[in-house]
């Protein structure tokens, strides 16, 4: 799973390169150098991340010495880096890690200020070649520091400029349809100055990205503007936020701006609306907390759903999602409060109750609403999908959107 | 973020194929064109992903036509199915999904039970290529049926056969060196019949992963059992589990094992350590829930901490983790609860008390216990770190490791 190189590719495309291409190899010498020559003869910057460790199956340093033709040197004042870095963590220092500090000769090093691995970097034919480590937190320091400052330096007034339009409730096509005529033509990759569309779906909903090249960035921004306007104009309702936000942000923000508090009540989502509303820092002015009743006698016990409402309803039913909100609200005394419940399978639909049937209450002064879903996925899909919905309940609510 | 190339090389590797190479390029039809060119000289399978949407910057079928010099073709069986698709959700189509039944002349194509872009095969000198759509749920199905068939059916008897040894609680480089001797020149790639060994460390733990390449299957497991059996007696108190089970999943079994049930009280981790328990099918057998006190009116309202408490010793406390946990296992009844209470950061760190700081707490019948932990990372990575340990933790209890 490459995280690493989605976390690049945004990095470096926001400092002014442009990603044209992306390979992953297996763990042996000869394919990364292959890898590396073909990358060098293609781009100006090649980029690579991981097999700087300590450890056999390491081989990265391997490549880049057979392909640049160099040799390990062992560097003294890396070592005594690395030793100072495991002391300050009360550690003694493993004697592998001694390897770490055996580097390619002649090239340039690249601190690291959270780890053991330097990043490695080396100039031929005009491109330059850089090795960084595979942990993401210590490849996104060099990425974010070291990497972008050389990309800044060529690139100039050119610019990549990105605007992303966040939505959620809304299938890719139906968006699609609604604003085709302000997006036709404008499929596929960066073509001139003019503005390209991409649809991007996941279970969290619908992104909209608007890209141009630029020579002259405040004007390729102001462009992007003018369609962002006409964009928001149809589709305004399913738009939770751009660029950067997130939909717990959103919901964040709109609590905040309203002075109000929220609580959840999570059944068959086992705790992952209380995750994602958390996942933002300084959540605790809006989030008191939640609970997780997973189990009939908890919704009892915990949130006041009266026994006879479940054996007449079910757990998974209007009523109860409504009488889970509620003692939410009640007993966290907050002024919102959001319950989901339903059947995240594999196992437990029936045919009344399918799998993926899920209904989401939401407790308000004075009113509460409901809804019901029918989704019909996988397991983790259901329960993602069902978290969602319930955050965008909550942002519909606070925006006064039906 | 590409979740997709993960799965296809752990689907197709267990049916017999070795993953060389994997390409990532820009929304390019000569881009795209290149890839496949490259791809196919190389391997006998390739398997693309993506851009088989409706919408403009769908791709794929553009650069398929290119590649093997083909027309689109209109398939009315094709549209009807996917008609009839949208008309079982009760939804009618949006006209754009007509563009899916336009496919490449004499292609095979691949049903998708799920959705409405089918897959589309094409041979060409021996080698096959696939194109599947870039929705997980729907790419899943095809790899795991057809695309695995068609290697199965190639590969005979020879096997690449993986072991996956999962530990958590020790470094990367501490693991390595109380099993050197054993992994000594495994590493890198498949090499012959010779077991090859990588180390995959992430925020979860460290995997170790054996693999053999054998025309042998049944000698090949029997290699990887024995040198898997001389890691275990070394290092057995770290792992969890292997291959496909997850911690979670593990402590599930243990407590079902034993008869006990579980509850969290969570803090900084906001229901993630719910939300982790919950993943598992079948975790209502012996989670009840939780609460989630991000608050600390509900750590005293719901979790019955002392307020004396609180003022004397701060919530990230060993106290506070103890009073939490025992609060959260008098409340809701159960064996065992366990609950979390840390700084996750950026802010909200002091000298005495930084970011990374985090108290777990353990109840259990007739004693508690508490361990603390010094993470200092981001604000995710201690809320992930936070979570495992305290699963890990639980894990540790059942089996009566100290």
């Amino acid at each position: 799973m490459d995280t690493n190189a989605a976390f690049i590719s945004e990095a470096i495309t926001a400092a002014g390169a442009q990603v044209v291409w992306r390979t992953t190899v297996g763990d042996n010498v000869d394919l990364i150098v292959e890898a590396i020559a073909r990358a060098m003869q293609r781009s100006e910057l090649v980029i690579a991340t991981g097999g700087l460790g300590p450890t056999n199956d390491d081989l990265t340093k391997k490549a880049i010495c057979k392909y640049f033709k160099r040799q390990l040197v062992f560097h003294d004042d890396v070592l005594k880096k690395i030793e100072e870095r495991f002391k300050a963590r009360g550690v003694s220092m493993p004697a592998i890690n001694q390897n770490q500090a055996l580097l390619p000769q002649g090239a340039e090093f690249i601190e690291n200020e959270i780890g053991s691995a330097v990043g490695i970097a080396l100039a031929e034919d005009g491109s330059l070649f850089v090795a960084l480590p595979g942990i993401p937190d210590e490849m996104r320091l060099m990425v974010s520091g070291w990497v972008a400052e050389q990309i800044r330096r060529r690139a100039g007034n050119f610019a990549i400029i990105h605007r992303r339009i966040k939505t959620t409730g809304i299938f890719e096509s139906a968006l699609y349809e609604k604003i085709a005529d302000l997006v036709e033509n404008r499929g596929g990759y960066q073509d001139g100055d003019k503005i390209s569309v991409a649809f991007l779906p996941s279970w969290r909903g619908v992104e909209i990205r608007l890209t141009i090249a630029s020579e002259d960035p405040s004007e390729g921004r102001r462009q992007l503007a003018e369609l962002e306007a006409r964009i928001a104009e149809r589709i305004g309702d399913y738009i939770f936020g751009y660029d950067e936000e997130t939909l717990p942000g959103t919901v964040g923000r709109l609590l905040k701006e309203k002075g109000a508090t929220l609580a959840v009540a999570e059944s068959c989502t086992g705790g992952l609306v209380g995750k994602l509303l958390t996942d933002t820092p300084g959540s605790s002015e809006y989030f008191v907390g939640g609970i997780i009743a997973y189990s009939n006698e908890l919704k009892v016990g915990l949130l006041n759903v009266p026994e006879a409402l479940l054996q007449k309803h079910g757990a998974v039913s209007e009523q109860c999602a409504i009488a889970m909100a509620e003692g939410a609200r009640a007993k966290m005394g907050t002024t919102l409060a959001i319950s989901v419940t339903g059947i995240a399978g594999p196992d437990g639909g029936t045919p009344d109750k399918p799998v993926g049937l899920v209904f989401i209450g939401l407790a308000a002064p004075g009113k509460s609403k409901v809804m019901e879903h029918k989704l019909g996925g996988g397991r983790e899909r259901n329960r993602e999908r069902s978290a969602t919905l319930a955050l965008d309940m909550v942002r519909r609510h606070l925006q006064g959107i039906e």
